[in-house]
């Protein structure tokens, strides 16, 4: 497809990865059609982008106010839409699941920016794409980085590191992780994102998620990969290679590189929104080993990986749980791991589960939470 | 030929180069047969690696004074023989050069650790390359972390970054540098190498000479690419992309990988031997902007390297003598860039030189340096 005009369904295009990848396909005109746009519950923007890029197909999670000339479909539809080559798949939550199957099944490349995707269901969504000869392409920047540090490289990795900001807390002893804020934590040192995921990256479950992805996506054992702190996020990940070399990518910490490298993959395009990174006023960028126990969502997570079956999609679900309760203030920020490891603990894991298995171990960890905290602990 | 046996000829077998290549090559038995080794006028080491390795034919400099099976041949000889493969250039100064287009006219695979080969004669030596499609493979660690980096991705390349460790004087003040002795310029913070490379990453000529080399190797224009001072010598060089997207190659400051590298490509190859780099214990990897102020040998060479023509033949001529001068303590180390400085200052160039008027401009450069010193000034 290099150089002809990819035609992209944006599901989620109202949220802050949907919004950068129109910003990079508005910056790269001629390059891309939008042919669907699914948004949430922000219809105000949705109806903007509508307006703007006129897609054929479009969805909301409530019902449109307004009237425009594409057909109401739902995101399922939307990803298997006969026109449709590209679908970037950047809602939030298991909602991406079904859509990025669907897309999948009919050979279709998925731009994937959605973890839970992955997490939850890795083993099916990995036969899928083989099964069908899809491609998977990965937004994050740490599996951009990575996917990128593999080009040319076929099958010679020998270890993968991913490296994290630390995000806000990563400094902070017991005691001030105990008093910190929702306001706090939804301000992350480097990163722009959207609240679910800066929740994330401040317990560090973000980076525990992106080990399980990565797990899949690059086919590599969880004892080969390995978590650095580096605060500056300049360093997006590192691959080593079977002979000790090792590459590491590197950019200004923004969404919209990443973004761009997925939708115009194999190709590199100039984009001069895109901020330059210059190395001489960098001055130093900084590594060194994770401390897993004071941020034990981390742990959970990377357990919950190696256990696999149902257990990577309770993870998810108990943490969504957990995140919402301490940003509308119900739990403190140290409430959330034990919950989610409480979840966890209670749960009976089911190895290869179906799709329907996977959900129904989604429902079974919302409603274990519930009961956990109707018991009155947390 | 990927998994064959390569059969290679070493240039410069008793050199540092030259014996690591050896090491590699101990260390992956079975992938390579030795057919030729090349040595200087170390002949007890040459009779030891030809005891060792038992090559059909070699070469030294002065007359052996041992007998074995081989059979005496000329370095271009050697590099010309029909049986060999791959070629590996580890000479110093221009003897290399003769032997390079040798073997790359009959489209046989150099490694080219000689750096004033591409330096003195990169217009002439890529134009055989592609004539005869023969590879030039790089050994320097910057140039191989350049091309690791480069693997897969076309012609996307926007600016590259040479790395530089600045030497053992990079903070030294220049009353400092008037005192340099010969014993603390051989002491290289990182690296072990031979005594004239040593002496040229103390004046940073040795980064200028990459950047000439780096220039022919990859088809970038001198002011895409840029030195970065990285005092820890990780990270080997830097590519940016069209995108803004940088990769960077890291490992230990070992020259076995990188002549690993150019051997086994486009393999990678698991090597006990090779140092593990531990990148928790790195702390910091730090860079800033090289002073060209202080290092007047950088900018020669890049102005050099710009000229073009016969220019980069005598910047090396110059460099050779005035370094050999400063080795037998006949001149100071701040001497060195002068001496240079007014060579090719008297020096009319000639444009797309053959490899006839290279060597005369070679040998004008060294006259000239010795007409200077009678004059007395230095």
């Amino acid at each position: 497809m290099s150089g002809g005009v990819k035609r992209v369904a944006i599901l989620g295009s109202t949220g802050s990865i949907g919004q950068q990848a129109l910003d990079v396909i508005r910056t790269l005109s001629g390059r891309f059609e939008v042919l669907g746009l699914a948004g949430g519950k922000n219809l105000k923007l949705l109806q903007r982008q509508i307006d703007e890029f006129q897609p054929k197909v479009f969805y909301s999670s409530i019902e449109p106010d307004f009237r425009c000339g594409g057909e109401f479909l739902s995101m399922e539809q939307i990803a298997s839409h006969p026109e449709v080559n590209l679908v970037i798949v950047a809602t939030s939550g298991k909602v991406g699941l079904g859509p990025t199957l669907a897309a999948l099944r009919l050979g279709k490349s998925v731009a994937l920016a959605n973890k839970e995707t992955l997490v939850m269901a890795g083993e099916l969504v990995i036969a899928e794409a083989e099964q069908h000869q899809a491609q998977i392409l990965p937004v994050d920047s740490e599996h951009s980085a990575i996917w990128q540090c593999l080009q040319g490289e076929g099958n010679r990795l020998q270890r993968l590191f991913l490296t994290a900001s630390g995000g806000p807390f990563y400094r902070y002893s017991q005691s001030q992780l105990s008093q910190v804020t929702v306001e706090q934590a939804l301000h992350h040192p480097t990163w722009k994102m959207g609240k679910k995921i800066t929740i994330d990256s401040a317990t560090l479950m973000n980076k525990g998620l992106e080990v399980i992805e990565a797990h899949w996506l690059f086919s590599v054992p969880f004892e080969d990969i390995e978590i650095l702190i580096h605060p500056q996020s300049i360093v997006h990940s590192i691959v080593e290679f079977v002979d000790g070399s090792m590459k590491a990518q590197l950019s200004s910490p923004d969404m919209r590189l990443p973004i761009q490298y997925a939708l115009c993959y194999p190709e590199r395009l100039r984009n001069p929104e895109l901020p330059q990174l210059d190395l001489s006023k960098l001055k130093s960028l900084e590594f060194e080993s994770v401390d897993y126990g004071r941020f034990p969502c981390l742990k959970l997570a990377m357990d919950a990986g190696k256990s696999g079956g149902t257990y990577p999609a309770v993870l998810c679900a108990a943490d969504e749980v957990a995140v919402e309760l301490f940003l509308s203030h119900q739990i403190s920020f140290l409430d959330i791991a034990p919950l989610v490891e409480e979840t966890l603990e209670r749960h009976q894991g089911i190895s290869q589960p179906s799709l329907n298995e996977i959900l129904q171990a989604d429902a079974w960890a919302r409603e274990c939470i519930a009961q956990i905290r109707n018991r009155g602990n947390v």
